[in-house]
């Protein structure tokens, strides 16, 4: 028998409501336990008459006295989330209601749930695939339109249908290799090995084509990163806050300011960034600052662009060397200070801006949102993407066997050989549903959901 | 005809579910705009069809896209919460999915709601009284059972039972005397003038006692307030950390170190304290220290327990200068620094502690909850407790009027003039549960709510 789980599945604070949600066999018997429809005197609701799908008014008791006015809504096994039987009660706001109904439910047996275990649960009953779970955290965190319409074609079920018909493809291919083994004797092709390469070809550079999508996929949910680096006291800082629209940077005009690197989330024109202040980059004797060095190259490597910025006042004729290992259309050039440059001298090669009187700063948004876009696009041919570093690399695992089969057919492997590696092809996508996935692979995923959920 | 309006009933974060509540005429046809149980398509639910008490499972859409799944449940009125159509739409959590959904109530003519407003709806329609509603933004508040107990005995009616039986009392006398004012031509004395006299006279009682229980109420709901004070450099803010368990006042042996006032939470023993630390009282030119003085003064005055706190080292003979304006039983004596006082001497008139050591702490600890217990039990010979500053100015007018109506009968006034007397307080204590209130208290007790109730 399983466990009685519960948790809230809100936020438990000053609000309206509280939702304490209870799934497991015993829901309905704990339920008993502390529910009445009468506020007069305890009497337990009879498990057995509760409907799915209904919401009854009621009282919370404890000892005999009323501990909140409350709904309950009952949904019967197997149409719930987690696919038991579910209840749950919506108190009043305010976290001593909810600790105490906590209390009644612990005393009672029910026992309090990890983090993602009604998905879980939910995904152990056959309710929802692995990326459909994966899904529901991805839409929670999602903050753009973007993030939100891609964890939703995940959750519904699009994303797993086309693993499941890439699958099903690989299945045939399989049958009937093993299905001409078994007619060895008799010598009958089923299957010619030109038309089974070709197959395999194109099957290779559709996944190669999925986990292509994964750069945009990634950035799309994650956010673009986007790094502002260059030498001491060229204002990074300034374009930092300019776009937060709050000092969140301390400025001065003291080289060296800034040490520790600072990351802010950003949205703009419906794309998010996190955008990451660096320190700037200088050979410098101060311990502290060299580590701030040390770590803002680190963060141009991890960056999707690159916002390098020079000060027009006091060009730095090396500038580009900081920059030298970045691609370079991950890259903007942004010259500073054009405010107080002298003659106030515009550049060909990059966009002059003042981060104190917002001159050009229409311009250098603008030129942040292309890249970005272009960033983001590389999804827009394919009506799937890979937003999950698991599923990209379940799908290179998976390319890499195909290939070893494709090189088992062109040196005259057996079919035994060839279906071998098309099976651990296979597994190795099923894992993305979830169909041969390991515990190890669940806990990681459930363990970053929130608490409820 | 209604407006529809819509809240978060939840709050609004990194959470399983956001349930987002609407209320009014045309919730179910704005509903039927955005919600459809297809995931395939659009297909709006028929708002005819919806059933009371009842949870639909379906995807909410916005031009043909989906925005989320969701779980809707269906309260027709009279049967919600505020007596009209009611829909609460169960989301998964997460800022940008509310936000969206937000919009969309908001451009099919749904409006915010404003705080209070379900609850006020709730009023106006006759689904409680104003006692009643005035309770529920006392049980999201309340911290402790005492003050969860209170907030419900006034949400389930029991409170309001009192205040209407009482108020019934007033109208029979009232009748009595305006039935007898028609047979007056025939001299029929309906009521003796003795009777009703010795009546007012357990009335006005009963109501005065019931006005006594506010100051334990008042702390029930609030909590107690504990001022910590004592000349500079006693060791407050290590007594005041110490209670609670962190060092959220910064401790120096530098006298004057705190300024402003520190004000915290604390619960011991099921009782609610607000911990006051305060600066050290002298006379100084410190202008920022000297306005902490007068605040310190301020604080002495508005607190129901007072912590005297004494230098063992180096006890000032005019210490009690500081608390002689407060009453004797609010103060508890605290000899501080037992540790390196030489010879560790213990006084007879109060308790000696140290706070870096912990010495003594459990029996100051002990002592404050006594008189905290003797603060809160002044409400136990009661089984109504005022704990809400209106209703207690509502029963002290009426109590006025009582004693006017008194005066009446003793100076031989007409039937009309005593009636007209026991009306006025009849009025005043309807006002508690709300038959006569107006517009500004409404606004007023409304306003203090949480969005979404």
């Amino acid at each position: 028998m399983n466990t009685t789980i519960f948790a809230p599945a809100t936020l438990v604070g000053s609000s309206g409501i509280t939702v304490i949600r209870i799934s497991g066999d015993e829901t309905f018997c704990m339920l008993a336990k502390i529910f009445s429809k009468s506020a007069e005197r305890f009497e337990p609701v009879d498990p057995e008459k509760l409907s799915s799908h209904t919401a009854y008014h009621g009282y919370v008791f404890h000892d005999e006295s009323i501990v909140d006015e409350a709904v309950v809504t009952v949904f019967r096994s197997p149409n719930s989330y987690t696919g038991e039987d579910v209840a749950e009660i919506s108190t009043h706001g305010g976290s001593f209601i909810y600790r105490k109904i906590s209390n009644l439910l612990c005393s009672s047996g029910c026992i309090h749930a990890e983090p993602g275990e009604f998905t879980k649960r939910a995904y152990f009953n056959g309710k929802m695939d692995l990326a459909q779970a994966e899904a529901v955290a991805d839409l929670v965190k999602a903050k753009t339109d973007q993030a939100n319409d891609l964890a939703l074609r995940q959750l519904t079920g699009k994303f797993s249908g086309r693993i499941k018909s890439l699958r099903e493809e690989l299945i045939n291919y399989c049958s009937l290799l093993e299905l001409e083994l078994d007619f060895s004797e008799e010598g009958i092709d089923l299957v010619s090995k030109e038309d089974l390469l070709a197959k395999i070809d194109k099957l290779i550079e559709k996944f190669k084509d999925l986990t292509r999508t994964y750069e945009s996929g990634k950035i799309i949910l994650n956010g673009v990163n986007l790094a502002i680096i260059g030498k001491p006291n060229v204002g990074k800082s300034s374009i930092f806050n300019y776009f937060l629209r709050e000092s969140r940077a301390i400025v001065s005009e003291i080289p060296g300011t800034t040490r520790d690197y600072l990351q802010e989330p950003l949205i703009m024109d419906g794309i998010q960034y996190n955008l990451i202040d660096t320190a700037g980059i200088r050979i410098t004797e101060d311990v502290i600052e060299k580590e701030g060095v040390r770590r803002s190259k680190l963060k141009i490597e991890e960056s999707d662009l690159v916002l390098e910025v020079i000060d027009l006042t006091n060009p730095d004729p090396n500038a580009d060397n900081d920059v030298k290992e970045v691609s370079r259309e991950k890259v903007i050039k942004v010259y500073n200070k054009v405010d107080i440059a002298p003659g106030g001298k515009e550049r060909s090669d990059g966009i002059s801006i003042s981060a104190i009187t917002g001159v050009g700063m229409d311009k250098l948004h603008k030129a942040i949102n292309e890249k970005a876009k272009f960033l983001v696009m590389g999804s827009e041919s394919s009506d799937i993407i890979i937003a999950n570093e698991r599923h990209r690399d379940c799908l290179l695992k998976s390319c890499e066997y195909l290939t070893n089969a494709r090189n088992q057919i062109l040196t005259g492997g057996g079919n035994e050989l060839i279906s071998f590696e098309i099976r651990a092809a296979m597994d190795s996508i099923s894992e993305i549903i979830g169909k041969t996935a390991n515990v190890d692979i669940l806990n990681n995923i459930f363990t970053k959901f929130c608490i409820g959920k």
